[in-house]
């Protein structure tokens, strides 16, 4: 049987691709938290996600001693706009502060794990995410970060 | 050569395992999230945590399609105290929602996963958690229901 | 500054997505876990990758009553493939096994999950994977299901 | 209501704590893993499992750049027996690999994760457990390391 060629996996990058306001905010919004929380290992990632009312809520890593078991960022962040506001995510990004020993000192935007890709999907399928593509920060669908999802 | 006997691993358990007034409110503030928030399958478990300061966080189990992805409501729950609060555990407590097909359709205390209980002793080791034993509601010492700790 | 317009991200997808009969026989061989080691709940999705000294090596999900701890199908053979073989991996696949109170009876070819993606990226970085897409079987490059993918 | 007082969470705890001849093969099984497949970060805690047939299994920790997704060497061992023996533990044990930057240079045995430590309960409850106490290696039902374990 002839394979059908797939479906472009990125038919939804447009021109919306760049950054508002309020996306800026909202990456500020990030790096502020390290104001705060900052601690080396147990805090190295902040995020902070916009919910579809406009209201922001910021997220923290929680490192554990076995790494496997540590939360992600996103989560917290989610789990705030969950119990605290209107539970949604249109618009999220995370941004990880350098290690103790690393030589660049500045906050970097990193895209969302694996885990947090999935459970963004699941809850919010229209959030687009800030990510850093050569060095330019620009807004994807998360769609476009997890194509093809596990689904049962 | 002799093994040593080992230690008894719940020595800390003591007088005090009989709950407080605040530990009750803690119980009835983890299930008062399910009156707003449950949803089957991805909002299953409930969890309420008391910082030092007495201020209260709840938190929400965070469902996703491949379950291995999921957060657990004790890391939201913690997360909040992190971000909102004094970012301590003194005590805590999760409650589990009865699946839809479950015939015993009463809230459940459940004691904190192996994961949670990682992340519990990393961030509050002298923290307490509610649990049912023999029918009845008790407080253990987190040290107590991880015994002999992963360390590096 | 305006934004460049974001890299394809599935530009690697190229006429190669055809299955050979190397990649059916190893859709054959994770159906063939199920023969000996399907149990409901606790080995639902079964997984099978091609070394590329050409071994094939099986996996079978490890469930836990939390399921934030279980362990995928394809994290077992890819550890399998590290202790027995030359621990690389050219393809992979991945069954699920339909619950007991499904309908549809069939074996279902899944995706990895984002946890894997991340796995297999990390360390093995050039392997295709066999997914699903329209019914048909295509092979797909791990780099195309986790494009920009977290990196400190 | 009155409490009543906790069940003693070690009375498993018996005499039977010493190693055997056996034990210590598969402490020496879990060791040698290294001769062959250590790397910094991928690679830094190996374990071995003795099935109730009397089999050794290996297994390795597999690292991720995301260390929430990395996978246990117990996981690896465990799906190997289920993959290739009787699928069954009587006793366990892991060590890990230093560090580069450590100054001790010896392997130490590290008891299993919390997460292991459920997977291990769920699937194989009579296990024991090789750990260090006060500088001895001895023995330890998975009950006891994982007392009250989350059920539902």
């Amino acid at each position: 049987m002839k394979p059908r060629k797939p479906k472009p996996l990125n038919d939804s990058i447009g021109p919306d691709v760049a950054l508002t306001d309020g996306d800026h905010a909202l990456f500020v919004a990030a790096n502020a938290v390290f104001e705060r929380h900052y601690r080396p290992f147990w805090h190295m990632v902040a995020a902070a996600i916009r919910s579809l009312d406009g209201r922001v809520w910021t997220g923290l890593h929680i490192g554990t001693t076995v790494g496997r078991l540590s939360v992600c960022a996103e989560a917290v962040a989610f789990g705030r706009a969950l119990l605290d506001g209107d539970g949604t995510i249109q618009t999220a990004v995370a941004v990880r502060h350098p290690k103790p020993e690393e030589a660049n000192r500045e906050l970097a935007v990193v895209p969302p794990c694996g885990a947090c890709r999935e459970m963004i999907l699941d809850h919010a399928p229209n959030a687009t995410i800030i990510v850093k593509d050569a060095n330019v920060l620009i807004k994807l669908p998360i769609r476009t970060l997890l194509p093809l999802p596990y689904r049962r």
